[in-house]
């Protein structure tokens, strides 16, 4: 027998990839075809460029199977994976191209709740969460500055023990409202100073961390869920200017432009409101800037 | 206030795919960086390119999960879903680039089982599993041509009706054996003829494969298992020259020079060992070229 034919690796490796795109060329919908033969493209380059071991893809299988046990109706493990691998922020910020000035969006986070109470604008969100109060302020505008009046402003927070209401095991709203804004843009209200906590971080997503040498905590923050007619609805949050955690939040929500200046103020100071406040309290500055809606096509 | 700035949302999106890659800089394993780093690259990549919608996003949240809740002992729907996308069968092309003229490997599957009991050469591993009877003969050689003796051989197959003793849901064994190759490298056994089935398409990857417009079913095929010190181990199939499956085969698990001819001969032919055969029987002959053990390095 003569020489044997050299086997180009490269090509057999391309050729598997291009046959299994072209499996979902039959698919009736245009956009399912679409995603799943980027997805394989996408996934197969990962497996080629790293030379993924069989050993590797079995602990693959066994993460995503643990995973799969551990996720219920009140843990999402997936979600979490999504969230630590910043997959869920940048979903986000595809679906919410920048715009000009506009403020900018992050995660919508586990924790929001449809039927939260409504507060007059002044009121306090707190209604027993514990932590140090905190006076937030600001305006409501379009991008070129004129003021957006009546815009539904949900607001949600963990308390000073990083737990949201719902975490609490009992019926208790704690640390939520909505409110809206006054003719003049403006809105205002009480909660707490925003302080970090983990996400759940017992399972297999918590491991990868562990094991990456990365933290689970969150920076902290405070949730904003803006809506107003003829606007792009508006999830984000504000972070706490000096908060060590800016640089390493365990999902990677924090931009720079939502950090905020957080003032403390002595036992004593007089508050915006008169309100009579026990103890150190805090005030920050949050100016919402809503994009245009979106325009078809 | 002036213009406002132009937004550069490409760079935004690179800025966090980068900043995730940055966070698994802290890894102690060398590799695990690696391959977090690789598959953050490749996911935010594949996220970027389709704009992948908050809603679709969500849908890949919910399949996850319920292919989670459906994998137990018995059921992986992980490994199924890695096996419809080809990520299986990239992974054994991977490792196990292909050499000279070696014989290729494939997909090993789920129903290998390690005791399955030894046979003479010439035996025959259908012990009752029905089909069609099939002689199988061959050679195990190494690249140069050179015989193999004692190479151990491991096949199994799926009976007539698409099972594997394993699923039959009692004790027995049947469509399995090992043997072991002559002093000048032959080997020869009886088994069945394969025939299609389906892969388990009850859960949500077979949705994904309906919706698709692509069948569940695996081309007939015949697992090889051979081992013989200073060689590689082959894990393989042959698959039947005709089979109007080997174009869609739903595991990607077929390759050219793994497709046989099977030759049906009708009832009354003589058989290889003079074996009584009652009807029509097949044959094929697969020679086997191992390929020589891993060098380090």
């Amino acid at each position: 027998m003569g020489e044997p034919e050299p086997v180009d690796q490269a090509a057999r490796e391309q050729e598997l990839t291009d046959r299994v795109v072209a499996s979902f060329d039959g698919a009736d919908d245009e956009r399912l075809r679409t995603v799943m033969q980027a997805l394989t493209r996408h996934l197969h380059a990962f497996l080629r460029e790293v030379r993924l071991t069989e050993d590797e893809w079995s602990v693959g299988i066994e993460f995503l199977t643990a995973a799969g046990h551990l996720t219920d109706d009140e843990r999402q493990e997936f979600i979490l994976l999504s969230d630590v691998l910043g997959a869920s922020m940048q979903t986000i910020g595809i679906n919410n191209e920048a715009r000009a000035n506009a403020t900018e969006a992050t995660v919508f986070g586990p924790f929001f709740v449809d039927d939260a109470p409504r507060i007059e604008n002044g009121g306090d969100i707190a209604q027993g969460a514990a932590g140090r109060p905190c006076w937030v302020e600001g305006t409501v505008t379009d991008t070129s500055g004129r003021p957006v009046r009546g815009a539904r402003i949900e607001v949600w927070e963990a308390d000073a023990d990083g737990y949201y209401d719902v975490q609490y095991g009992d019926e208790r709203t704690a640390g939520r409202a909505h409110l809206f804004s006054d003719e003049d843009g403006t809105y205002r209200f009480w909660g707490v100073t925003p302080t970090p906590y983990p996400i759940p971080h017992d399972g297999p997503v918590g491991a990868l961390l562990a094991a990456s040498g990365r933290s689970p905590l969150r920076a902290a923050h405070l949730h904003f869920m803006v809506t107003a007619p003829g606007f792009r609805t508006l999830v984000t949050h504000i972070f706490v200017r000096g908060d060590e955690l800016l640089g390493s939040d365990s999902v990677f929500g924090v931009k720079e432009s939502l950090v905020m200046d957080f003032e403390e103020l002595p036992a004593g100071t007089p508050t915006p409101d008169g309100r009579a406040v026990e103890g150190t309290w805090s005030r920050t500055r949050f100016d919402i800037v809503l994009p245009p809606a979106d325009q078809p096509g």
